[in-house]
């Protein structure tokens, strides 16, 4: 009789998962992975990169790096960084296995069991399982069109969660909500936080994917505002800008707290792929990511409207959403008693599939969504595909 | 004022990275890190590898892979496990950033804070920073030349280590005393195992290194050997048969322990590097690991047998050492009274470092032991580097 450790009790299997293997079916419409298609990546850019290192480098790629990152990389990302406006001189960088490690460590350094973090609700799936890894009580609040609402956040930092050492934040094209943070709610945001004792993780790796020019400006992350009202862990990653396989990502945060986090990852890793990391930084270095992003703005615009279009076309009127000004999501919201694993079930059968709600809830309750991703599913299959759900909809509803 | 998590308490600074800024001066002489030399890895076949992918391939490697592993490798690690004799199809296997994230997950899933676990001494670090991270307390058994001492294992066992719920044990060419179990002391070991309610991590980084046909058969792990007495944790590495860059290594335990690993994983980094796990699952598919392993040994013997000869023509006789049947690791003992970290600095303000004992010793006391590595220094300055360190020595004795 194996006896597992308390924190094994927090963990549980994602409804994510046994989709996955639906998912690989050929007759199968899916909405459900939150990745790029795989025809999007760059792969000609990375085949010139990596033929074009010496061979010095190459071996570099080969070896064991620093814990904090590949120096070169960590100088490119800074002047990425820069270029958004963020305190990379004041602040430092580690670079870590994608932006969940990040969230990962920062949990690690900060929360004891049974000590409170607040998340979004919905909140991105792999950030709720690193908060209950570490025995984490999660308080979730939740969203509207414009961020998390404010009068709920107060109600429970001054409730429940009132001595919460966390809170968690996805204000760019949120996964799965698919909104973004207006500006005025993150300035009242920052003013109620001032003085708190918290720290704020601001998660933004979707940032980039705007669709047109004048969303832009809604992405300036809150962590370029100095000083800070609260310490905040700017985390990012490259996995939606070049490539998930790379598990690249990065945590920017004061001196002291990266210092810990290195502590933290040399226990965990060591260092995150060196191979990878060469790469990555040639792709910056070499302007490659400008491009390649400008490319992706472009066709994920085109794929979302023509979900949306579809959407419109097909969906009840009990549906309501917010069409997204960027990212890879459609936040589907039913009337409160429909139960999306029976859509999806109905759905399921007819040949689309897409992820429940409850995933999505901290609790894993709440189930009248749908995440619908237009991120990875082949352009001419969207509309049968929306067509499908709706109809598995109406005859459920 | 920013309030870590009690586990941060126990993290502290490795002597090791301290180390590295002064290894990489061009007037000294390393044998600290434990690393392959570059000028090792093998560039050819990878490119090689890497130019031959089919696209659809390629972009498999840009993609978020399942969190066990890209498929195709956990099936070319499965044989090559196979041909070890380990037992592949009454276990399954999880890729892990290294063989470390794989002792960090186990510990996860077994060790609450204040549970005890029993290590060698010395011991590798990467297993003493991940143990003390979850707040672990640690209990460590001297080795001798054939590995664990049993009496004082026994004597752990049946004392402070009672409760123990995890066995660390590192049996071939250790980091960092470059031994290897003998078989009758795997024996004994298992014998008094039998019925005890622990769980044997068997870390197996280097048993491919060794340096002649006729200690292969020293290198059979106890997991070949079924039923186990105890679940054992096999846990191995691409780091040193390819690459540390690679991050890759695996867990090859029970279903029951698997399947708690991945969910442990999922909250860590999803999945590891599916970009080398591509190239890894080539390099064993193409039988490319073979032929570059026997390189390996031929060049670590070569590079050993230049070490241990200038050791033996020029340190006092009050050094010790066992001669490394394979591996990485010279591990040299001194009388008790000696402080390596005199030695060191004496060593290194004449232009020659190597790791101080106490790095290797859980509870960073013990310090009459020098480690030196002889996997990545040039050959022709392995002999002025040992004359160094015992002119070092000489003076401080």
């Amino acid at each position: 009789m194996i006896k597992f450790s308390q924190c094994v009790d927090s963990m549980r299997t994602s409804e994510i998962r046994d989709l996955m293997s639906v998912a690989m079916r050929p007759d199968i419409i899916t909405f459900a992975g939150g990745m790029p298609n795989n025809d999007l990546f760059p792969v000609e850019e990375i085949d010139e990169i990596y033929n074009g290192l010496d061979d010095k480098t190459k071996k570099i790629g080969f070896q064991y790096g620093p814990t904090p990152g590949y120096p070169p990389l960590i100088e490119s990302l800074k002047e990425y960084l820069r270029s958004k406006g963020l305190p990379v001189d004041t602040n430092e960088i580690i670079i870590t296995s994608g932006s969940l490690q990040a969230i990962n460590i920062i949990t690690k350094l900060f929360v004891n069991p049974g000590d409170t973090v607040i998340t979004e609700n919905p909140c991105f799936i792999g950030g709720t399982s690193a908060f209950k890894s570490y025995q984490a009580n999660i308080v979730s609040v939740p969203l509207d069109s414009n961020g998390i609402i404010m009068s709920e956040l107060k109600k429970a930092m001054e409730g429940e969660a009132k001595n919460a050492k966390l809170l968690y934040l996805s204000p760019y094209f949120h996964n799965p909500a698919g909104i973004i943070y207006s500006k005025k709610r993150k300035e009242e945001l920052l003013k109620y936080l001032d003085g708190k004792e918290i720290i704020l993780i601001e998660d933004d790796p979707y940032g980039e994917l705007y669709f047109d020019e004048s969303s832009k400006e809604l992405t300036v992350p809150m962590k370029t505002i100095q000083p800070e009202v609260v310490p905040i862990c700017y985390t990012g990653s490259f996995s939606k800008i070049l490539g998930p396989g790379m598990r690249l990502g990065w945590l920017l945060a004061s001196p002291e707290i990266i210092n810990k986090a290195q502590l933290a990852k040399q226990s965990m890793d060591a260092c995150s792929s060196t191979f990878t990391q060469v790469l990555a930084d040639q792709f910056l270095r070499k302007g490659k990511l400008n491009s390649y992003v400008e490319r992706l703005r472009i066709t994920y615009a085109r794929r979302m409207n023509i979900m949306n279009d579809s959407l419109q076309k097909n969906m009840p009127q009990e549906a309501k959403w917010v069409v997204p000004k960027g990212g890879f999501y459609i936040w589907i919201s039913l009337p409160e008693h429909i139960d999306a694993t029976e859509i999806l079930k109905e759905s399921m059968s007819r040949g689309a599939i897409f992820v429940i709600g409850k995933t999505f809830d901290p609790m894993g309750v709440k189930n009248n969504c749908l995440r619908l991703a237009f991120s990875h599913t082949p352009e001419d299959e969207i509309e049968r595909g929306v067509k499908i759900i709706a109809e598995a909809l109406k005859a459920r509803l």
